[in-house]
């Protein structure tokens, strides 16, 4: 346990800044490595408006029909783990990438790359759970791929899902129409996932089991959305957390965003994790858990819409959309004070997802 | 160079038989073994008509329209090659596997799975040459992911590309359209892109320099088509060769194929090589080649669009699909014999794409 403490208090002191001649474990973190990654590499090489966005799926116009486009690459570690394994992540991942588009997600992809001496069970196990995930959610695997790599050139077991949504007419969500006076909800506690990951990983025992909340939140986005409400944008908080998020919308959008610290929903045991092992829950990954933006006059429709379906119960308005510093996310603390929440720098855990 | 002919050898020397419990290198060769994990594997857990009609490219309805949606890994080694890199390989593979389906490309993801440690210049490099392929084939890459592994879980760099593509109305290819009858045509030169990438992991140094043909085959396809002439199927021989590729449409058609020896087009210094190497150009992957399977009163003017396109100057009529020995592909040698062309048995070149 002393080990397992030392280990992360590891993880989480500062990198030393960017090193700009070769890839850090950070630039996969979803934090500011990341963000620089995007920026400095790969946007001025694929520049065109629709990427430019740099929302979590693509928004094409196909036919007369709009269309959402997104890929996730799953390289999660340990494979198995409380509340999901790869397999389910990798589905729900990219059905979370299409929803927060407001789309309908319909087709997905599976590619996989396997490392030789894979255990063949094991690859049976995880198609399963694939095919479970996307059963119960309502889209079709209808496409796949997959590649074998020599013995320790990878490591067990990689996916990429890429995912086709449709966006029905009138919906529009986009990180950049966040307004100064809009309301900040989230739709449940967060951190589930990523401390769950992390106590499997490290061998970690707490009282109680800490699982993670891989979810599809198709179904919770479209009943946030039948309630006619002004919603700006959706995101879902994996890596990087809440404050990555956050962060991006603030940025994209040029505003500030306040935070209430005791409005922020975290589970007891979560908080308890995060304190002894020096982690703050607002950069801890989320698979099953939303951000909305929404305008004042909505909150509370969409507030109730949320409460109502189970992956939404918890959901609580955690803060608003300001003019003051813009690009910039702060926090009234429990104690009275403001702070600054920083986008993540560096990699807190690495390979959450 | 004679160790390098022995590791070759050695690659050749037939696999046993598949072990069943562990995944090996053969799974992703693109032959027998690869065909094994999809029909005991991926088939019984993801199963569904889309799927299950295992062609490059889904098909799927969208709104009215008919959409061609796919997904590729690349993890060829070496990243760069003679002819090409990893990036644009990513790109032409991916608009190979939708212009397959008769779909016009429109839109690719780009997902990168990266080493810790791997150069940035490296990556630059390979975003620039994959921005050059999308733009050379009027595709646009909407929407992306980046992961990092740890040193040593991962080999410098993995991409996964998936596209989109718009079916126009009235084309129909399917593995499974070809008759008795048929006749086969393959677009060019076989063999090029396996020996290239050979050639250069192992530092071998032929008379004339071994290129990849790795090309985007779209515009080629969509002038077959703009024929009006009845195709049946086309496709991208690549991992496992021309000889995997007519396997399957043999085997998915129900019908035999046979193939004439002497029409087979390969390059002089690509013959040479595979004499030297103890390989078959039938079993070498292609990356801008395709095989078409027309009917007869169609073979003519189908052939003369593909010599009017410098992607098909080389085309040929190389056999006919029969009656006979259904599932089989034969192919009458230069002595005047007979033999059977099996699907490729184990990993003849592994990591070729």
């Amino acid at each position: 346990m002393a080990e397992a403490v030392k280990s992360i208090a590891n993880l989480v002191c500062p990198t030393p800044m960017p090193v700009r001649d070769t890839v850090l474990l950070g630039h996969g973190s979803g934090g500011t490595l990341s963000a620089a990654l995007i920026r400095e590499v790969f946007l001025p090489a694929f520049q065109n408006p629709v990427l430019g966005r740099l929302d979590d799926q693509a928004i094409v116009q196909v036919n007369g029909s709009r269309l959402a486009f997104t890929t996730d690459s799953f390289v999660v570690k340990p494979l198995f783990f409380p509340g999901g394994d790869i397999g389910s992540l990798a589905v729900h991942g990219t059905i979370n990438d299409l929803a927060m588009g407001g789309a309908k997600p319909l087709f997905l992809s599976a590619a996989f790359i396997l490392e030789e001496g894979l255990p063949m069970d094991m690859l049976r196990r995880i198609a399963q759970s694939m095919r479970d995930a996307a059963q119960a959610a309502g889209v079709l695997i209808v496409t796949g791929d997959t590649k074998v790599v020599e013995r320790g050139s990878g490591d067990q077991l990689f996916i990429n899902t890429a995912g086709i949504g449709l966006v029905p007419d009138g919906v529009d969500l986009s990180a950049s129409r966040a307004c100064p006076g809009d309301v900040v909800l989230v739709s449940g506690t967060i951190g589930d996932h990523g401390i769950a990951i992390l106590a499997q990983r490290e061998g970690l025992e707490f009282d109680s089991r800490m699982e993670s909340d891989s979810a599809p939140l198709h179904v919770l986005v479209s009943e946030m959305l039948a309630t006619g409400a002004e919603i700006r944008c959706m995101r879902d908080p994996t890596r990087g957390g809440v404050s990555s998020t956050l962060n991006e919308i603030a940025q994209t959008s040029k505003v500030g965003i306040e935070l209430v610290e005791r409005e922020i929903p975290v589970r007891e045991e979560v908080r308890g994790a995060c304190e002894m092992l020096g982690l703050d829950p607002l950069y801890v990954a989320n698979e099953g858990k939303l951000i909305a933006i929404v305008a004042p006059e909505s909150a509370s429709a969409v507030l109730s819409a949320m409460q109502r379906n189970a992956l939404g119960k918890n959901a609580r308005i955690i803060g608003k959309v300001c003019e003051a510093h813009p690009g910039l996310v702060t926090m009234r603390t429990d104690l009275g004070t403001s702070r600054i929440v920083d986008m993540l720098a560096g990699d807190q855990l690495p390979r959450i997802c």
